[in-house]
């Protein structure tokens, strides 16, 4: 075996580029030559981290066949999530914390999947169960991306878990968790220095459902009215979206982090859809969602469910 | 969470049964309303090993939406090769060791797979993580599944990990690993009680390839001759089965469990994929492949390759 090439999913996320990095740092010390790669540049939360952790960003790539034909994912399993030519690769392991949708391989693999609110903490179980020892570093960069994807253990992804890995992660790190914490999520709510069509990006997944493509893109934020402020502008990017890249739906979910609520922005069709799997009306385009705050839990199954009535 | 069954793939092997029965003990013991099934009644080599331990084969289903929802899948993953009415259920958990394809939920679930020779091995494991102690007979049942899979360590598939535990198990159970593992395989090559059909439905999986359906039968025996004096017989019996379920190619591996080789029997179309795949001509339908003892590793993936071209 070769170079080994690892990553997270498209328009990467903390939990994605610090489970890599994690995941690619053990590997190592299993003797793999392994190198963590993003297939995206961080975005504010995350380079706060690395910042704060004094790591740098992996390298980025859109293809990897050119260099290697052998790769580990991270955070994501699903390929129109992956890596442009992931379906030439040979994929040897899945460390993974998602439902498995339109993925398959051809010959056996290590996969590992756990219903935990975050990829890294099912990496801080692959360290211990191979007796190897997290650096600060690392164990900084895997106790942000847990505060990252629970919302500082507020997301009803969140188990007890991932809170004691994040605690066990802090002291590691030698840092305070809820002050971080708070410093760290704050870190990801700038979006007025960011175009439209940047906030879009910042965390978007598709998924194909029914005969469908929805793109499902989440901000979070400490104040909604001053994200639906620019309502407008936000539905014209995202119509354009639709038609530069075939997708038939567009949601946008806006989270304020501090009250752990949601607002909804739609555009295109079926909409529908929207209203059934979330039993509430559009007006103006827009749903509150009181309480929603993960795209995994709260939005993903219902939407999907709807489509396939 | 009510009642969870749990269940390996259809035609069960030993592997199918045992790691279903040694997880579903696993369950209980740490709290879950667990009960072991299977897809489909022991073949010879199985009910050898139940009898010998002192256990019982689960009870036989064909759907299970009318009992729970909540389902576990043991030794496969591949929903054609699960139970009939799989895409209305809740899967909870997959422990397999098999590629992954044709396999997706709503949900995120705990999937735990490795590239090893048994899915007992990987459970195993699991005991070890929960630390639980296996009971003897379990121990029996996975160690006759890591024999089964693995041709008493002779097939490709076999790694390091699946000989220690057969050696751990063996002590458990209290069963010499040699003179119990032959006698085990030698109970599942009594192939001259059985009719055509019934031989040919022994071990059998469909792989969809391309836009083609493959049907995938193996059966062991200690004398390549035997079955091939029934060619004639078996090859309209593939035929048959190819239009009763709609397959486009049958591959019956005819594997010699004393000398590690196999030869292969094809009916239908294309089989110009057959000769691509493993590089051989075929005369009078058939094909000697000297080494080959794994569907999984030696013929699977190499028809996939041929397929994808």
């Amino acid at each position: 075996m070769g170079k080994v090439l690892i990553f997270g999913h498209q328009n990467p996320d903390t939990d994605a580029i610090g489970a890599a990095i994690a995941y690619a740092n053990l590997q190592k010390e299993l003797g793999v030559d392994a190198e963590a790669v993003a297939l995206g540049t961080p975005n504010e939360e995350t380079q706060f981290a690395l910042d704060h952790f004094g790591l740098t960003a992996p390298r980025v790539v859109e293809k990897v066949a050119a260099e290697t034909n052998d790769v580990m994912l991270v955070d994501h399993n699903e390929f129109q999530q992956s890596v442009a030519d992931i379906e030439e690769l040979n994929i040897l392991s899945v460390v993974d914390h998602h439902r498995v949708a339109n993925f398959q391989t051809a010959n056996p693999l290590y996969y590992r999947a756990e219903p935990v609110g975050c990829t890294s903490t099912i990496v801080l179980k692959l360290y211990k169960e191979n007796n190897i020892a997290v650096p600060a570093k690392i164990a900084g960069m895997m106790l942000s991306a847990i505060v990252s994807d629970t919302l500082l253990f507020k997301s009803p992804t969140c188990t007890q878990e991932d809170i004691d890995a994040a605690k066990e992660l802090a002291k590691i790190a030698g840092v305070d968790l809820d002050s971080y914490g708070l410093d760290l999520l704050k870190a990801g709510t700038n979006l007025g220095n960011k175009s439209e069509a940047e906030l879009l990006d910042l965390d978007a997944k598709s998924f194909p459902m029914a005969d469908k493509t929805v793109r499902i893109a989440q901000v979070n934020t400490v104040d909604l009215n001053e994200v639906f402020a620019r309502q407008d502008a936000l539905r014209d990017a995202m119509l354009s979206e639709n038609v530069k890249n075939g997708y038939d739906l567009f949601l946008l979910l806006v989270t304020n982090v501090l009250d752990s609520d949601s607002e909804l922005l739609v555009a295109g069709e079926p909409r529908e859809k929207v209203t059934e799997a979330f039993n509430v009306k559009l007006e103006n385009d827009r749903a509150f969602l009181p309480g929603v705050v993960s795209r995994k839990k709260q939005i993903v199954p219902q939407l999907t469910e709807a489509f396939d009535k």
